[in-house]
């Protein structure tokens, strides 16, 4: 792993760093904040997940996390959203696929599918490469995310439940299989073959048997890809069908961008953290 | 003014405006929080001017004041740092003059005199135009920066005792007349006169005989500019000299980024609440 950059915060330590991902096939960069508490033991993990165009630098910037992560003493992890760079393969004009929107995915169709491995990066490769390298308490690990993130964290918690203790999202991406910014994607990325996409739709992985202990989610009114790219009540009924305790609360006013994110983030690190520590 | 962007954030409203400065003799763009409380009458304002190579933008990224802001009801203003754009004079590769950096006076010499007239537009014109269209409490004005913005703050609020009722600064420059990355820009503005260059000196205008109520400065002990360009032991000695009680603190591993300001920030406007607001 290479530090790209170090800066203290809040008391612990806000760090980039690059390393090369043999699932992606590429170097990967991620953002991680270590509370101070880390200095006494392990510390539980917070995976957030960026939206599209994004990268691991976003929540880093605008997330505001920083003070509830070191209040409640909980590492933030935050991956980039996709491979990128020189000879990955790439649609430079269309923010809805490719670079910066590799959709928790992973890739089968060609040329993607040597690159675009999203699940496995998050799921596998990059928490043995952080337990190896910070002392992380690996059995205590949340994940949240947003929008596209939050289809992320919502799709990996219900494929990972003995993993994952807790699991919430911002403004996330309910039923990918069927809205418009994302069905060709994962066209693109995984085939014709729509059954192969229910592993990565929150709504189809809860109707084919599914479950979390229970899901927050926070939903901006003013949002303007409520209506066609988000439908929190695609969610909404999936849970209440499948009996999943889902506390989604509609914030009245607030939009897509980080100044809703950041907003509710403490809220939702609170919540993260009443699962992660001990009462 | 026009309207550039507009986002509710922390039951307040973060907002992007444009206008024409006559002052500075081209566009000029600020950012501004106007917290919840103010829909109940004017609220306080605290001015955040910000250091070298920023514009409004960085703050309202990365300085997280928002959740502080609302709960105490103050609105933050954030005005760029220098004149900018087409027909500006300016030196493209030199950071320490020029567009984003206007060190907060009013330029005296030819070509820049025209428009880098940074202490008239934020002492005069800027606030006359944001009283105008928001219910701000004039009455109730303090004010804070970052480094070059720290400068700015300290001797606007040296020269304006009436005005600013709190005053606080991270890492702010205690003394450009004698510090390698401001002397240049002030001879250019300014011309080779020093004498004149004691109007924009925090420790020569205490030196001068100016006042202030109280002063808090926090400085990171990390932080690159410390021992040639910030040097707060300068202002801390002009403090002691005048009797202006100075909290000065030093931030053990801090740098000189946003996540130090961003660690503090809430704690600078508790600062200023507590001058601004009815105990």
């Amino acid at each position: 792993m290479e530090l790209i950059s170090s800066s203290k915060a809040f008391g612990g330590s806000q760090r980039v760093y690059r390393h090369d991902s043999a699932v992606c096939a590429c170097p990967m960069t991620f953002a991680i904040f270590l509370p101070q508490q880390i200095e006494d033991g392990p510390v539980p993990v917070l995976w957030y997940l960026s939206g599209l165009t994004c990268s691991h630098q976003n929540v880093m910037d605008k997330g505001e996390y920083r003070a509830a992560a070191a209040a409640n003493g909980v590492a933030i992890i935050c991956p980039d959203t996709s491979p990128r760079g020189e000879g990955i393969p790439d649609e430079p004009d269309n923010w809805q696929f490719g670079s910066g929107a590799g959709f928790y995915l992973d890739a089968t169709q060609e040329p993607y599918a040597k690159n675009y491995r999203m699940e496995s990066y998050i799921r596998d490769e990059l928490p043995a490469l952080v337990s190896q390298h910070f002392p992380l308490d690996m059995g205590r690990q949340g994940i949240f995310g947003h929008s596209m993130g939050g289809h992320g964290a919502i799709t990996l918690a219900l494929k990972n439940p003995m993993r994952y203790t807790s699991v919430s999202a911002f403004a996330p991406i309910t039923q990918p299989s069927t809205a418009g910014w994302s069905r060709p994607a994962f066209e693109t990325y995984l085939g014709p073959d729509e059954t192969t996409w229910r592993a990565y739709d929150s709504t189809a992985l809860i109707a084919d048997g599914h479950r979390l202990k229970d899901l927050l989610v926070d939903q901006g009114t003013a949002d303007g890809f409520l209506q066609e790219g988000l439908r929190p009540w695609l969610l909404e009924l999936a849970c209440v069908q499948a009996e999943i305790p889902l506390e989604l609360t509609m914030r009245e006013g607030y939009d897509h961008s980080y100044n809703f994110v950041s907003t509710f983030m403490a809220q939702h690190i609170g919540w993260h953290a009443r699962r992660l520590l001990p009462g």
